[in-house]
């Protein structure tokens, strides 16, 4: 297969993913019965089918090719299997209690640059989580850094945790080193620019958490209400420029090119925002009556005007024909982070948000709300817009993992070779419990 | 910086972190309020420094050889940076509304090897969890794979939902194509060897969930009852020896070498399981009268005897002097998927449950219990080793991640430029909505 093959077979995935956001739950359920159906259907056949690859395999195995184990799993015929393959069955048992207890992740590698505060802020998180953490900040904050740390580092020696519980590292090679090692880093915590966190994540196997871009977007639909749109596209530009949760983009829809956005464009110019426009939002405002900064802040676009993360007074403005093309330029350009809608349309709103595949999906409300302490989270470990583990604003949750606690209190304890067809069955009953009782 | 230090580092955290797993959450909140303290007591030094970094910093910028928006993030003092710096302060709003929504993560590449129900396992999840799947299996199921594949089409077909919903693909070739595909796939499911999994790690960015080995073990604690450690080791390493939740080795505390081992090590014999013993429990099976299997089936073992998954009727056998010992040895041996304790004593047990860091930590029952039919979780993702977003066995709840909607009912809708010290403060009620009225 080439690339171009893959590339396609992805894609395709991607493109059913996202139009199956708009599928029924009963459409869902529907194609379940229907591939029993298909399954039931043609059991004999499949059956025979997994007989020839069990004579195959076989062979393989007398030959040495292929391990015992490997055959054993490939009957399909064996014990129950099928009827379990079809029914997805449930199968504990009395004195056998299973318990899902939450409990720290391990060891945080969190790497920052600039802002000194996230050393204090991360320590903390650690600490409260119960997390070891090593902290490395960029040069540029340096002498703040060390001293936050050494504080930090008093602090801890006054009491039971272990003085390396909070460790600090100076070096960019360091940092090299230790995102080879896996066996002892559980999870990387990046919080810097976008070449920052793209190398870390291209050059360690241990998991990432975080974003490399935020590539936020604020669309006024054709039922946007002008004062909101004036409002929300201002203060998601201009509240805090260089924040990850500021707008890059506005998405125009058409209808609104020759009625909101001049004086949208106005505000902007107002607060000083240079304007990147494709030609149809470039020509209306030509069309209106030109702000005194049409020519010191008004500029066409190029397609990399879409891709940057501008961190500035800078937004690039793009006009789509429909509802559906702002979602598809959303998903095929944002970065996943917060993209907000401007509309009085309940029913456009909620297909926004269901089809934006991003992190935050805002209705008339600015993209700077994308954040850990404006959500209520307290103390915030970074944004991801990973699509695993946590989502969005991450507070002290996202460090948190769980494990299982079984026990047994049976007179002879607990063995799995007396459970199954014609012995005992599995119960599976909730127990009420707030703590764990071991 | 060499990589040992980094090593050093690495290390020690992680062993700070398994120390202050047994420390009380007492310790963790006097530690917070000491390190606010020592902040405190150094706040003129630290903003002092701070303002040092800022100046070298506006010299970096005038020199063209730093952003703005990284000298801006820089300033320590700037509005209320220190004080929600050290309060971790929590901060919504009448009419601004948040919500938390469960959804898929979205295109899944689910890579087998022989079993081929996992076809149907896996194709199923992805529809019941609304996310897209591209599948994998091996050449040896191949017959019987690509006719569950085209039951699953067939259902498809007879839905709203798109064809390309559920892809299969037939080649590893195929594979190394896809997994270079992160702007489209968002997890990796891997099921089968662990080279399989290793290599599959070793060569995406993807997030990968999953386990790549299944070195499970059962400890006979001091306190261990002989029925029960007979038939949990028993039951552990025989019940299906190629499951990667059979025991591979078993470990002995030094106490039960002389009283408990001999009749485990018979009813082991007894079941034609192979033991490779350290010189302790090999010496103990010496003395005691030996069974008639003795010869053909008690070897040495030798330090890779412990890392190896046997995936047979063979288990490895170890003692240790203590509890902490055999912690230790779990915690730097197991790849921390399900470890199992026989003991009576209730403190032993729970020290055991927190100090072992494995995905499952079972008392008096055999590890084959560690499975998402027996968990009552339904059809299984798989087994997941790693330490985010899912751990041990994983069903329906693993496919799905969450995002934000946030929507404004103000008037003019909702702009943070609003909020602030002396301006409008959030409120974060906790809302109860039992579904997202948008």
């Amino acid at each position: 297969m080439t690339n171009s093959t893959a590339q396609d077979i992805a894609k395709a995935a991607k493109v059913a993913f996202e139009e199956s956001q708009l599928t029924s739950s009963d459409e869902r359920i529907k194609a379940l019965h229907e591939i029993k159906n298909a399954l039931e259907l043609n059991k004999a056949e499949i059956l025979r089918a997994n007989e020839e690859d069990l004579v195959a395999a076989k062979q393989e195995v007398d030959a040495g090719r292929m391990s015992e184990s490997l055959l054993k799993r490939l009957d399909l015929n064996k014990g129950d299997k099928w009827d379990s393959m079809l029914q997805g069955v449930l199968d504990l048992d009395d004195e056998l209690e299973l318990y899902r207890v939450s409990c720290p992740i391990g060891v945080l590698l969190v790497i920052f640059e600039a802002r000194p505060e996230v050393v204090v802020n991360i320590a903390s998180l650690a600490i409260k989580s119960g997390n070891a953490a090593i902290l490395k900040g960029g040069k540029e904050s340096n002498r703040t850094a060390s001293l936050l740390s050494k504080a930090i580092s008093a602090g801890l020696a006054k009491t039971a945790l272990p003085s390396t519980y909070v460790q600090t590292i100076q070096t960019r090679a360091e940092v090299s080193s230790l995102l080879e090692l896996d066996q002892y880093i559980d999870l990387v915590i990046p919080r810097g620019s976008n070449s920052l966190v793209r190398n870390i994540q291209n050059s360690t196997r241990i998991p990432v958490m975080g974003h490399a871009d935020g590539l936020c977007s604020v669309y006024l639909d054709e039922h946007a209400d002008l004062e909101k749109s004036v409002r929300i596209a201002v203060d998601s530009k201009t509240d805090y420029p260089s924040a990850c949760n500021s707008a890059e983009t506005l998405i125009l829809h058409d209808r609104v090119v020759r009625s909101i956005w001049p004086s949208v464009a106005n505000a902007l110019l107002a607060a000083n925002v240079k304007l990147l426009c494709d030609p149809k939002s470039l020509e209306a405002l030509k069309e209106s009556t030109p702000h005194s900064k049409f020519q010191t802040h008004v500029f066409p676009s190029e397609p990399s005007s879409y891709t940057t993360e501008h961190l500035d007074l800078t937004i690039s403005v793009v006009v789509v024909p429909s509802l559906s093309a702002a979602i598809q330029w959303i998903n095929s350009h944002s970065s996943h982070h917060t993209d907000s809608i401007v509309t009085e349309s309940q029913e456009t709103a909620s297909a926004f948000c269901r089809g934006v595949d991003s992190a935050g999906t805002f209705v008339n409300a600015s993209t700077r709300f994308a954040d850990g302490f404006r959500y209520g989270f307290g103390t915030e470990v970074g944004i991801s817009t990973g699509r695993i583990h946590a989502r969005g604003p991450v507070g002290l949750e996202g460090l948190v993992i769980y494990k299982y606690m079984l026990r047994s209190k049976a007179q002879s304890g607990h063995v799995v070779g007396e459970f199954g067809t014609g012995k005992k069955q599995y119960k599976h009953n909730k127990i009420s419990a707030t703590t764990v009782p071991f």
